[in-house]
């Protein structure tokens, strides 16, 4: 089949600058440009895609740290002047596997570049079959972080009609939707975040019973009590350190806590003690860590669950989108200063 | 039917002093001389039992702890100025109760003195009915602490051949166990404990693949890592502190870790901090504390399983028993300095 798009292309690329300690400075992501053949070689199996809107996720701290055995076993590290590897939402340019053909719309692993040459490997791609919602959703509520809230919440925690809840980092790309599940399962929940505007939105938009701030809390043992005076049956964690501490002490008999993210802890040189670990004994509680990709078989049904649930409105979600693959950097490095409102992506081409 | 036991005698007993701090001491548990009748009066449903074996178990340093719902929701505390409690191995002198009878043996909750009355509720006691076994193995293998390694063990811990295990607090009345079941299903296993003459009694007498003396460890990370090269898919936790820390960063991806107890916390008055938990995270981690008193409905199952083993001489046990109501103190006191070799008892009668 013929190719109309000129077979040479300037391809704009965000270049990891090398290992990280501390918090990333933009300095450790570089704009520069590059060129790009727009056709796939004969027999390769391989797909061009042309990005247009590419995912800031926390996860992708632990991604710029030192390579080491331990933070690579969830996630690959970044390769020191290759660009940055994300997830994102893209259109197919040409393709040399079956499954996809020119015009196709995917989600899943690409560069952070105007165009990447993908290979597919299980659950590394999703075809997009549903564009009635906005297709940037693929980064977030219909995407990883969906799934990822998904299969911690309902898999992970099991909850029950009445349970009490608390989400760490609520407002987030996962957190935002632990709670409004939450609330259809028939949980009170209670979501804490970093800023007024943030406690405003759980409470108003996404339907939490309650919500706080909490960098105006002295004492987040106090704060817990306040929001849960018989404890907590189950904590959706997303940020670890003195913030699990406080829980630990406020769980109810058989808590459940699903370890998706600890934020607070991924800038740190040296992670932060935690004390209250008798805890898990004294309240027979479970806390489990877990990765979404173990969960993507049931990709499928996640979607058959949440779509009828967007289109009726039950279900909403909010992003907060940059414009430009420039504007990359200085979005990802926001999120770990909480300065996101929401699920953070950028859009590199809008088709 | 006529008692011919005299109607009152002397009741040796040891008496709680008061909340303990620190270090639990000798002067906390006071012995003192009371009468008991031996008669229930009638009507009453509750059963009067003479004290052979009385077991110390570290869970004890809780129920000494200042009261609070935090650590009574796994044992109640004890009551100052009363008799403490424990579990232990008892002949029934007199009987209100239709399931008990003179003569019959049962192991469950008791005060720490010569005779106690006691109240019958859901798997509060259980009546011994195999007797060619040391009737002291009631207070261990065949009671509590035995239950406890087998439903940690096989329902927490879900072993399957061919996985690594490590057990802290080896050598102790639930670790020598649970090393022992480990090997029954194939694994490889590896204990901890305090020294050289238990680590020897660890690779000698309960075929664990080896082990080690912690106290001479100058980093329990490099350690673990001698014995585990490729990482444990178990940790069957005693112990806490140092110890969880340590084996947090030698997990293998899905390893599981049964939170039994955390015997170096007990004694702190401020837990020390655990930091390596984003591990929990990076390698998907289960971690579940559980309470043997959840599996109680499973205790005829696990003698069916455990007392051919026992005849067989399969599994050994190994008991470090005192003599005398009046050496109960001292040896609950040397457990939580790692004094005991084997499970700690003492005997009160032998019949």
């Amino acid at each position: 089949m013929a190719n109309t798009e000129p077979a040479t292309v300037t391809n704009k690329q965000i270049i990891f600058s090398g290992y990280v300690s501390g918090f990333p400075k933009e300095s450790d992501l570089k704009v520069t440009t590059t060129t790009i053949d727009l056709r796939i070689p004969e027999r390769s199996t391989s797909v061009l895609v042309k990005n247009l809107y590419l995912s800031c996720d926390p996860y992708m701290r632990i991604s710029m740290g030192k390579p080491e055995p331990l933070s690579s076993s969830l996630v690959p590290p970044f390769n020191t002047g290759e660009p940055i590897i994300g997830l994102g939402v893209s259109k197919v340019i040409d393709s040399g596997h079956p499954d996809y053909k020119k015009g196709d719309l995917l989600w899943g692993v690409v560069g952070w570049e105007e165009y990447s040459v993908i290979t597919l490997f299980p659950y590394s791609h999703f075809k997009i079959h549903h564009t009635d919602v906005p297709l940037s959703y693929y980064t977030g509520l219909l995407g990883m972080p969906g799934m990822t809230a998904y299969a911690g919440f309902y898999e992970i925690c099991s909850p029950k009609r009445g349970e009490t809840v608390f989400v760490s980092a609520a407002s987030g790309a996962v957190g935002q939707l632990v709670g409004q599940f939450a609330k259809l399962v028939g949980c009170y929940v209670v979501g804490s975040a970093g800023s007024q505007e943030k406690v405003d939105l759980l409470k108003t938009k996404f339907g939490f019973d309650d919500a706080f701030n909490y960098k105006e809390e002295n004492d987040l043992n106090i704060a817990l009590k306040r929001y849960f005076p018989e404890g907590i049956d189950i904590y959706f964690e997303n940020v670890g350190g003195k913030m699990l501490d406080a829980v630990l002490i406020n769980m109810k008999l058989n808590g459940r806590i699903a370890v998706c993210g600890m934020i607070s802890q991924y800038n740190l040189v040296d992670p932060e003690g935690v004390h209250n670990l008798t805890t898990i004994l004294y309240k027979r509680i479970k806390v489990q860590g877990f990765a979404v990709s173990d969960f993507y078989d049931k990709y499928s049904k996640f979607l058959d669950f949440v779509l009828p649930y967007i289109r009726q409105g039950k279900i909403t979600y909010v992003e907060d989108i940059t414009e430009g693959l420039e504007s990359g950097p200085s979005a990802l490095l926001g999120i770990f200063h909480g300065k996101n409102v929401g699920k953070q992506l950028f859009v590199v081409a809008r088709e």
